[in-house]
């Protein structure tokens, strides 16, 4: 472990301290540091001591990343992770699902990280591609979901999903959610959709306000091949969203494949703290009785 | 009953032979006939003989109004019908929860309107009106429903609710549908609200995927003023879409009052179908058996 | 108001000083005290010298009624109240939908009863029969609702629902739940069913599980009678309870009628809270931010 | 392949015809026929000429089994079957999830069980277990589903629930049903749970009718221990059934232990039937358009 990569929220002025100590900390333990760019403006006085690069850059150089932010921070970083280093999502507010981490855990955490001895979760991502007319438009990975859903003004789309060749359904709905075991406690929740354990091998498609009500979400494995298929639509009536951060629009007959990522996300976790835990604290869940 | 007033879908080529048997239907017992302008259309040679208007002058001049079409048809027209007078709504196609009429039974519903004796359900619309910094923007009534949505690409809004002055809740939500009962099994019951019987005094808040899992739909009294504020949002993030028709954008800040409609629809019933029967054959709910 | 009812849940000893507090109270404004039987035996130095009756007959004594307790011995004592009294809900414990009153808001709420300027909600109560073979067997009043189950181990229960006489739909299911407003929070909505303000003049049937995806809450006006008719069971196989407190077997064929009741409960408001906080409190909904 | 058995609903007198042909085409053909007991009954003529036995004895002799009747038939079936030989499910009426075979399609489905050519799907199932005071009280494998329950009257229970001995949730509910991939197609979906593809090596837990609103269904890999306890009940409140077809009191402080079964039933595809088209057929989705 001889580089610890850093990325902040670019807006987090609240997190220049804890930077500095981090910095400071990993130094005294010989470990350089390599900041993402708008995180090294964070830290302006410390910056020309670390390496300083782009976030992709960063991943490169780096055998370790820190993500200093929230869950979405974590969304973003985990977009140009594309090697298995541990990373380590540490929250400045409240509990994440991506970012468990809590700032009074961070260091024995990376001394865990340090010594090897670390407990991570192997977090699959998707992948998902757009054809037009057979030609592979764009294509992308995402820790959460893809998702596929009418435009601002138009009342409803209608999709063809097929799973390995085998046609599943037609949806008419406000969209359709493909989500990784990750993403089920994001958008898909919201939808309706069940928790998946981060760890099953496995994608869920939750269609969202479906028009036909027997319409439910179903769970497959993540070894198979989605196709959606617009409908003739309208220009401009149906777009899909990468993690709720990336968008674009889609075309009529437009085909979005979805498949499990060549990468994974090697998500380190807070010493002790497990999947359900934070599940119970984030929605609210019921705790065991004094009487268990 | 001097006056009827006919309307239909614009592309609707298949009207022809149905509108010429009307008009001819109606001529011969006395009946005036005014088209609407495009309707005229689809029977030019017999429109110069009949009154040609636009819609909302269409209604001033008629004692009944026939809507052939689907429920779109209908709720379109809805936004002209401004006095009480019965509207007859006549599917082309599959039986609609507004166009409940069948061509089959056209001429002995009219018969029973010229006759005076039909049944009819006083459907309720509700009055949507926009306040930005305390001045009415832009008003509408609808049939169906005031909905309030997330834009294409932002992920989540937050909305403030209140119900006569008393604050009920922060929604944060893809958005909120405010709906009449005719209204509910419309969006309402894709975003997972209840049906409500159509002549039930009530208006249904429906969060649309809810960010609070907690969140449910809530049924109030129709007397109500329903306030909905917009909190801090980008600008172009949220739209208002009335009865899925017209929409536009709100701004940060904008409020969104619905209350009761001062109009109503005079919506006569086909002779031998009640709500339920509709609501089965359109839900595909569950007929009695035999043994019954 | 020259008498007060008091009727406390009978295993609560932690009500002892309460009650002691308050019939002294009560007695310095001239106010006589009628204590329930089970009641009386909590403070039963102090019973001599207050009137001591049956819940039936306290209510028959009493202008006003105080309830300590939890929302279940307010429901228990709905059952008896058949008279326009205010009833005080005082909970002892958590807030209830029911009673809302704590403790440090007893006293000014009884001062506004026994001035008259009580703030209340008339919530209106549902009526059940049984009918077996066209006789009535059994009937009773319900606050919150009126659930027809299947028993132990019993799959599925088929159940045909007509209103006022129409037909609305065959329910294969686990039960049907036919609920007030009132009841609207409590089992209604763990099986999915929406929230009704309790003023609203409506009843809903909610079905418990249902096999067919498509059935959906339906909420309609009280003014209707609600008939449940079971398919060919086996006896045994399905039961019916009120208000979750009082239950019995039902046989094949009979048939529940639900309409609303004669009967009303007078719920006296805590002086500073409206039922929005309280839905807020307990679903624990999102309260408003300060920006508001 | 020298012996196939063959086992009926005892019921289904119709299958008569059916049996007589079959036990013809395979004798035939060089195979043995082994009948179970109550299916010979249907046959009695020909029954003297196969082999008779109960159901355990039947798989244990046979090298394939046919199972006619419907999804319970095959259910019942599935709970003798204790080593992997392929099982035929043939439905007598409408199309089963596990009864996938037509009786049109029962012929050329053996003719590739006999050539050794068949599709089939592994289907996992689950095992229970009970325990008493620490002690095993009584065990089973179900192919759906173990579902823990309120007894008739009782209103809720109360359960914690552990899965790896990592505490999930405590849960308020009507119930919880622990539903392999085959059953989550069962009382699962009726419970709001999703659909998971059969082959997916996962367990779902839906909570029945729950009184937190925030509980959602739990999908998790089905190599997992999972732990339900009692929390302190009345005796005779709380219910388990297997299958939904067997069951037994619970009492007060059970845990209920639900682990991978070791067996798994080899059930044989129709051959020109995939499990999405059956999915649409049973849950009436929606077919592609022509368009398509």
């Amino acid at each position: 472990m001889s580089q610890v990569g850093i990325l902040a929220r670019p807006d987090l002025g609240e997190a220049g301290p804890t930077l500095r100590d981090l910095i400071r900390w990993l130094r005294e333990r010989g470990v350089g540091v390599c900041l993402e760019e708008r995180t090294a403006q964070l830290v302006q006085d410390l910056a020309p001591s670390c390496a300083v690069a782009s976030g992709k850059e960063v991943v490169q150089q780096a055998d370790a990343l820190v993500v200093l932010g929230g869950d979405g921070t974590l969304l973003a970083a985990s977009h140009v992770v594309q090697k298995p280093i541990p990373v380590l999502g540490v929250n400045f507010g409240s509990l994440g699902f991506l970012t468990e981490i809590t700032l009074g855990e961070l260091y024995p955490a990376l001394e865990g990280v340090l010594a090897g001895t670390y407990r991570y979760e192997e977090r699959r991502m998707l992948h998902a591609e757009v054809r037009r007319g057979g030609k592979a438009q764009s294509a992308g990975d995402v820790l959460n979901d893809v998702v596929i859903t009418k435009a601002a003004f138009s009342r409803i789309i209608e999709l063809d999903v097929a799973v390995d060749g085998a046609f599943v359904s037609s949806f008419r709905a406000d969209g359709l959610i493909v989500s990784s075991p990750t993403g089920s406690t994001a958008y898909n929740l919201a939808a309706g959709g069940p928790i998946l354990h981060p760890t099953l091998p496995a994608i869920v498609l939750t269609p969202i306000c479906p028009h036909m009500l027997s319409n439910r979400p179903l769970v497959v494995g993540d070894g198979v091949t989605i196709e959606v298929s617009l409908r003739d639509a309208r220009d401009g009536d149906v777009q899909i969203t990468l993690d709720g951060q990336q968008g674009f629009p889609l075309a009529p007959r437009d085909v979005v494949t979805v498949t499990r990522s060549a990468h994974a996300i090697r998500l380190v976790k807070a010493p002790e703290r497990d999947y359900f835990e934070i599940l119970r604290t984030k929605l609210k869940w019921g705790e065991p009785t004094a009487r268990r």
